[in-house]
């Protein structure tokens, strides 16, 4: 961290800085320019410090130099974090297809799609049991009962599973069933909860928060990691900007950099990222060029009567289409496909 | 809602439209345009379905023309709600400030502050037991002990207490302490737990999401009201934009648009509003004049040492300015302090 | 500016840094701290060197110490800049208020409102003779023809008048009626015609643009600054956010912003920074309640069949309600109306 | 345009409406639903009247049914739109790639470039003459000088040349030198000079607004369509959000949606969309997946020597790398390099 005094500042100023500092039990290093004074500030810092800082009578500026995660950088890490499920090697060369519905709404509907799925490729099903919904009026998942027939599923088709986990005190339970735990978006700064999966011995699928930065998803990996968790996988889901066509704008460009400053995998979900089922091919074979490890494609066995998030869902025929188109793409950048 | 027809619609898209609803228990009422077929659907929507219905063949758009929410609606209820809390009415003639620091550090800082506020005019006390914060390494608040120091304050100087609770579980704990509860901006979308507020005896603030339309806000708040909790109280603190002076953008617009739409009281949060001491005391007037039922501050003894969120708080005199400040503006728009 | 050089940096990174500050005509004072080092860069330095120096080998980062904008900033003056237009003073004690029409429709119109105005207070007359929109197709002004009009207006009512110019070849044109030349949100980056106001000998209004940051905006207030027009005046407007409700969010807390950062003088838009006539009033007293030195509203004798944005523009009546509501607000805060 | 009427409106509400609508040379179809009225307008609409019918008495809410564009539209023409710039085809099944230095900087720096983008397979040079700055004290470009360098850099190597027109004043003269003129991203509400744009005999491409959504681009397109020039070519070059990490969010679903709702080519500059050299390659890829029809790329002998932009240029061997990576992509998604 770099203190950057006015050019106004005076003594006072200066003595006042390294009072602070002395008692955070950190050490100042004073460097005298010809117009101002920087301070090197060198010690265990925390984010909020900087603030505190900057509000000291005759601080112009600070400036963090060191990122304030660690355990998710690649200087913690340089080579690539990979997670294995069952056969399933995730971070690998090897490319993984998520696949499911939104939500777990009947047997029929679930082994329909369980099966179609891993007939075009898919190597792991999702499928939510627990759903957050913007409304309270509407469906919620089917709880336990959903994550019962998520472990029939894998029991028939082999595909481990992943499902998404909404409250701490689910978190037990959940984990009994699932093989991939999920965090949702809007649960990407829900800390308790963080620190609950954290604590589990199954592998976490940490979602994008709609309006979080990429440092702030890094932090609340961190989270999860700092309970002793390693096995973290990112998901770039679309954030939220002032266009109205598409639910969200995935924001592509988020994959290179966390390869380039992570060592953990990163999937790609072009459903939610887009909101629009004709949008999520093109948005599939995108990220996959731009170096992502893998998709989450929402699957419906008849998306226009699904009961959530229906107008994002392939069919198993447009799904069958994207697998098939996707080999041609993940060669052409290196890849490979199981 | 209204489901208007592309013009190279068929009586085959119509006749599969008027199948879906008939599926839903709703009821199709159609209407042929020159150019287009325009149905209206009536029955007990939810909003998943227009996305549903917009995926159909033939469908050009879905316009929804009832408001998601109810409880929260002005159509529902016509006159202000007012929230008593011990002799302090929110959302009444009179305005209501809430003060205190970000967290609770030590009984000294505590007791210290809370003297300080009200004797400066405050009415009810705030301060963080449990403390959200984006790095795992940062503080995280004191926990249940204060929570106690809290009450203690309370005790001694007879302000009502607000505080934040962060999860399900701790829900009831924190009930037993706090005069309001507080859902922080990270969990207003956090599902599980508006449940579990809805279904305590206790007032709720429910801070707007930092990234959520004011229609999500109020369906956040339509959860707690549907729990049969009708004491809810909204809070505006900043929305993220594109602009970095500021740690957020103070959505002003938001208030009267609350007081247009809704019965709920609505108080300003300027100091996370801004991020910046310096511009609580214009936001703090701005708010009152564009129409809020209140303020919350965050006021500390010593700002540039305190755990969390020093920049943006206001020491003792400041705090002290604010307030004196404040009398003439609160009666230049009809309002009163108590 | 100063470089921060990667821990694992060498002589040769540094000497590179070196080479290209002295071909720049620049110099830099090398300071080695425990971990990294760090170059302070001394001399006339410009915003692109920043990204220059950054992509240097060896360099974690460049911290850019002093703002890119000069002739607009306290630093460069510290008392208020006030703008004399007729009678009228900007930037004083006294609040300006600028009324009328979007745009000039007819003589009627423009001559009716001028009254009407003025006699609920207004100091200055606006009104678009060239408006920008969005569709080729819809009404973009009478031209000249509108111009002569407010000039007749203004010789009527002895209001001084603002009007918008939209490109460098009509700046002379509109020179010669307007008292302000008032520069769109769409055209704030638009520097050749900021270079060509810059050369006016008129007052020059600069509306923010609708996803400019502060910074920004004081540098497109530079532009006009450095061609020796000091005669600027901001005007907040609205900024674009994922908020769907009103048509921009109103920055105010960009008010008092400003007012620290510079010397120039604010005015506030309350009619395109909501576009909803209900939201006008509200946020009208909360921009002057953060310092806002004044106001510019949209006044329509029939709102509903005004040609441009009619549902943001006030009538007679409740735009004098909102004068008279005003001036408590504007005494509240120790400011006077004229 | 659908006008929906609140369910407390009554027949003097509707009977104002139609005298509106009878007014504006329009017919309104009267729908009466069991809890609302609705009124479908038929005749020549603008987005103007939206608005205008919002604000009468009774109406809860306006939609429109149309999209304001007309002639950009996939409605208007199935096919899709080619450009011929020399023996260069935009918008075919080839992909048109085009690079050259941010800015003309001087003979040498242009001729190299000129070669080896040739020689790495570009088909059209790219460079600024006239450039749009933020900072008036940066450097804005060669002018003429800097057309005629580009002029004899087609001359030696045969490559078609596009460079942007800031200003009206300018096109005429730009046009004599650029086989296409380019607008750049803070003129793309520059009206004028869309007007001025659309009466040249040159492609034109429009590069995307940094906060336009794709409805306002299309409609800028529309100006310059509707002066008769049909040669319009989309260029998404990112979005501004709250995401600092990049200078802008590259918007790649932008692509595959205006392939959906328009008939005009577009092309990708994941330089500017990212801000970063080493996302320039991957963003690239990406863009090519989702169905660009080419690119943009900015392209450096010496990217830490460039006057403009430095950090986002390729220089000539990353230039090469992306240009040999790129062939296999897209032959993936059943295009073809030339």
């Amino acid at each position: 961290m770099l203190v950057v005094f006015k050019r106004t500042a005076n003594e006072g100023d200066l003595d006042g800085l390294l009072d602070v500092l002395k008692r955070e039990g950190l050490v100042g290093h004073v460097s005298r320019g010809v117009e101002r004074t920087v301070v090197g500030v060198v010690g265990q810092t925390y984010p909020e410090l900087r603030d505190k800082l900057e509000m000291l009578s005759g601080v112009e500026e600070v400036i963090p130099i060191s990122k304030p995660y660690k355990l998710s950088s690649r200087e913690f890490q340089s080579w690539n974090t990979t997670i294995q499920v069952g056969d399933v090697t995730i971070g690998g060369e090897v490319i993984t297809i998520m696949a499911g519905p939104c939500a777990v709404e009947s047997e029929m509907q679930l082994m329909e799609t369980a099966r179609a799925v891993k007939a075009a490729g898919a190597h792991i099903l999702r499928g939510g049991a627990f759903k957050p919904s913007t409304s309270p009026y509407s469906f919620r998942g089917m709880g336990e009962k959903g994550l019962k027939l998520l472990a029939q599923a894998r029991e028939e088709t082999g595909l481990p599973i992943i499902t998404e986990v909404l409250t701490p005190g689910d978190v037990e339970m959940v984990a009994k069933y699932a093989d991939i735990l999920q965090i949702g978006t809007r649960n990407m700064q829900n800390f308790i909860l963080l620190d609950e999966v954290g604590k589990a011995q199954k592998p976490v699928m940490l979602k994008r928060g709609m309006s979080a930065t990429i440092e702030e998803w890094l932090l609340s990996a961190e989270y999860i990691l700092a309970q002793g968790n390693r096995q973290v996988i990112l998901c770039e889901r679309g954030i939220r900007t002032f266009e109205t066509y598409t639910r969200n704008t995935m924001d592509v460009s988020a994959i290179p950099i966390i390869k380039k400053v992570s060592h953990l995998p990163i999937i790609a979900d072009p459903s939610h990222g887009t909101g629009k089922w004709y949008l999520v091919g093109p948005l599939a074979l995108a990220s996959i060029a731009a170096g992502a490890d893998g998709l989450m494609i929402e699957v419906h066995p008849n998306p226009d009567k699904a009961l959530k998030d229906g107008p994002q869902s392939l069919n198993f025929d447009t799904f069958r289409q994207l697998t098939s188109q996707l080999a041609s793409v993940v060669s052409a950048v290196g890849r490979k496909v199981r």
